[in-house]
């Protein structure tokens, strides 16, 4: 047998080379959604495809395989961090070989045929056609569940591609605590008056918004000496390495608070992929640990941060000094009662810090519901327009602005919605804990000073990559697992001050 | 064995692979230059670095050898395009085997060490450390020649390269023809009055130049739905399949020509890839078949098209209407004029129609003196100091503005510069026969109608890629070879007019 250290550098050369791959798809995939011209799209599909074969291959041959397996044998004899890289490696293979290529075709099959038939269903404005495929679709992730294994619950298994190690009943837990303190706080609000609005119906010049957003990128810590800010239709965040991260946003003259914010956000996003460790490129160790923790990044720059009062303080000379016209007469503390409006909406991606979470609730419950069979696909839409009644109090005017709004089922992800709300509490627990270990942490948010709290974060985040998973990371900042308490006093502080509660 | 038409599909999947992979590299390198952060480079070198080993795996297979050594045999049974595709194929497979891995290796260091040493002469300012590196280069090109093979002059091997089947003998013969007639011009013209440069020696804001660049390259045929225009420190085309080609310009306020005509030129390379038949994507018969014929699409664009009175004429309305202030006072005919100014300079990059073809000459000379070994390295730079003194007039200050100008010989690109002299000659005698096809050319040009224009590039070169060689083409085009009266008579009409001659 191969010494371990040999057998060591052979994974990480392997598992380099697969990055490699998978890094140069992600700058076709940027390219293609940021620069690309239209005529380029059918070749780009076919030079993606090729690549993504070669990744493939590259991750499944046996060579890699037979490399990983004997190091598992020798595991005891490396440091923490080349343990998680072997370690996690192992599990990804481990489940990779429980999805037979028979399966994947069948899966890929599905979600493109379920894709195609979302597209057209939404725009009919029609569940009907589209009921079929999300059965098909909940069935092949019911067998992907088994496949995977799991002890307790089949949503553990698919939460587990998104969340490692999240259970289903942390989750539950989490969202009973949440549901009575949200529903209570809207009917709360419900008869106080809402802030005044009439700033934000302006016409915000677009070339001036861009130059905000890469001006307040920069001032938080995006670092532009090791990534850019773009334009997309959708905002992302994506990174080709820790000293190329691409961060984009979208402008609207009407609309200057989506760029802004969604700008804080992706910058968030960004930053962790900027604060991961260099030398561990191409391995789990130099990879974000989970998508609840790279949400809690970008949630808390673009809300605990950045929706603060403090904050809005701090950017007035700018944000006057682009808009003065717009913002004449305004003050910051209008401002900051305005941007942070509570406001029932049909559609998750417009909803506010407190009722986007509802929005998640129901997803979750129906996810769970359809996995246990507990209700049949032709009732689903009545299923979520009653949600929707019950806990945000709106009717459902048709099924493209209810059940059908969002991609995530039509192409196969089930068991990621869960992952934006844990964003938003690991955001308000970790912020919590950054306040303790922070001396005058809102003051230092005043004064624009965010280096403490951007090494907070890079230091008890995200220098550990893979190392540890969510909760463990929880569990050592905070001394304890996930919290909502946290988040419940973040939003009754905000919101009592904002609605005189 | 296999049916020939089973082979070539098979053999077109094998090179749509290769194509796959080689556009994206090319992605890479387009992203690298335009936009990558700084701190991207060290892992975009390594991500190519391992993308080109794939490339030279699969060029390089037994597979794709078999599949097309038995094409070979069964060569009649195909069409035209066809056989274009597996006759290239087996000369570049033919060419690719002469060179063993030994010699790549040692080509690749030694140019790499050259590069290195020319950067840091240059900065210099003195020849004497790259002179043995240069040594080397000059050594490895004559076996590469060797390897290659010749019938009559090794610098044919290495031409062929870059302009295949031109032959050392018809460059000789058409630069001696070109350099009486020039250095006479020049002669002329010395004591001419110059045309007067004021208007150009404005401010001309940079935003406003790369939008009228956009205007005039889509205006003349550029298609913006496949392809895009940006910004880099060094202008280029790339292109990432027939539609999808990348121009890229630089912008100095201080040098508005530069941006314009650079966009103009960088266009006329873009239309090419363009105008390459899609269905041949990744075949030979769809890429281009010589730098010299790129160069003339540029070319033609940039100098025949875009320096004629004509245009200046034509783009009169949009020029004024963005710098109206700079241009005030000024007519077509003054810029027109001082446009197409003769100055003899030491540096190639920055000469006119005119004098750039003496340092052409000069470069051609001293490659084949060294080839030849009728000059040591030692004495080059008094060789190239003397030429520059004898063709135009001009006293080398030092070897940066000297030998060390140019970075293609460090590299070791030895038989490239003529490309570009062809570039200018195939450009006149295209243009003196789209003249003769395209009813009142000049006209059109007036008009703003380049389709025609265009059409007949198209037709004529762009969709038969490397189905004819250089000389192919023209003859079909002109009925003779490349023949540099059609140049001479083009410079002749255009600056007796200028000059009063």
């Amino acid at each position: 047998m191969e010494a371990p250290l040999h057998l060591y550098q052979q994974f990480v050369a392997l598992k380099q080379e697969q990055a490699d791959i998978n890094y140069t798809l992600a700058l076709m995939q940027w390219d293609q959604e940021v620069y690309m011209p239209k005529g380029g799209a059918e070749m780009r599909a076919r030079q993606i495809s090729s690549l993504a074969g070669y990744s493939h291959e590259l991750a499944t041959s046996s060579k890699y395989e037979e490399t990983l397996l004997a190091l598992q044998e020798s595991f005891k004899d490396f440091n923490t961090v080349e343990q998680t890289n072997i370690q996690e490696s192992l599990k990804t293979l481990r489940k990779n070989k429980t999805l037979d290529k028979d399966f994947v075709v069948r899966f890929n099959q599905t979600v493109s045929e379920s894709y195609q038939s979302w597209v057209k269903a939404r725009e009919e404005n029609s569940y009907t056609h589209f009921g079929p495929h999300l059965g098909q679709v909940i069935e092949l992730s019911k067998e992907r569940a088994q496949r995977y294994g799991y002890t307790h619950h089949p949503y553990d298994a698919l939460m587990d591609d998104y969340e490692p190690e999240m259970t289903t009943e942390t989750i539950k837990s989490v969202l009973s605590s949440l549901k009575p303190f949200l529903t209570d706080l809207i009917r709360k609000i419900r008869d106080q008056p809402q802030p005044d609005q009439s700033l934000f119906h302006k016409k915000y010049p677009v070339a001036d918004q861009f130059r905000l957003c890469s001006d307040l990128a920069k001032e938080i810590g995006f670092n532009f000496n090791d990534g850019r800010l773009d334009l997309s239709p959708h905002p992302f965040t994506t990174s080709f390495n820790a000293q190329d991260v691409r961060i984009t946003t979208r402008l609207n003259e009407d609309l200057m608070t989506e760029s802004i914010w969604g700008t804080l956000h992706e910058s968030g996003h960004g930053m962790y992929e900027q604060g991961l460790p260099a030398n561990q490129y191409g391995l789990p160790a130099g990879e974000a640990t989970s998508l609840g923790i790279h949400e809690s990044q970008s949630r808390l720059w673009e809300n605990n941060v950045g929706k603060s009062l403090s904050y809005i303080k701090h950017i007035w000379p700018q944000l006057t000094a682009y808009f003065p016209a717009q913002l004449a007469g305004s003050t910051p503390d209008q401002f900051f009662k305005g941007l942070n409006i509570i406001h029932p909406d049909l559609i998750r991606i417009n909803s506010d810090e407190v009722t986007y979470h509802l929005h998640i609730m129901i997803r979750f419950e129906m996810e769970l519901a359809m996995l246990e069979d507990q209700v049949s696909i032709n009732e689903l839409p009545a299923l979520w327009n009653q949600k929707i009644k019950d806990y945000l109090g709106l009717d459902v005017p048709g099924d493209a602005q209810g059940i059908l709004q969002d991609i995530h089922w039509s192409h196969g992800s089930i068991g990621y919605f869960p992952t934006y709300t844990l964003g938003s509490l690991y955001a308000a627990q970790f912020f919590a804990f950054a306040d303790k270990s922070i001396q005058n942490l809102d003051n230092q948010i005043l004064e624009g000073n965010y280096a403490p709290l951007l090494q907070f974060l890079r230091t008890n985040i995200h220098i550990y990559g893979k190392q540890f998973n969510s909760e463990e990371l929880c569990n050592r900042i905070c001394g304890e697992g996930l919290n909502p308490a946290y988040f419940e006093q973040y939003i009754t502080s905000k919101y009592s001050q904002i609605y005189q509660l």
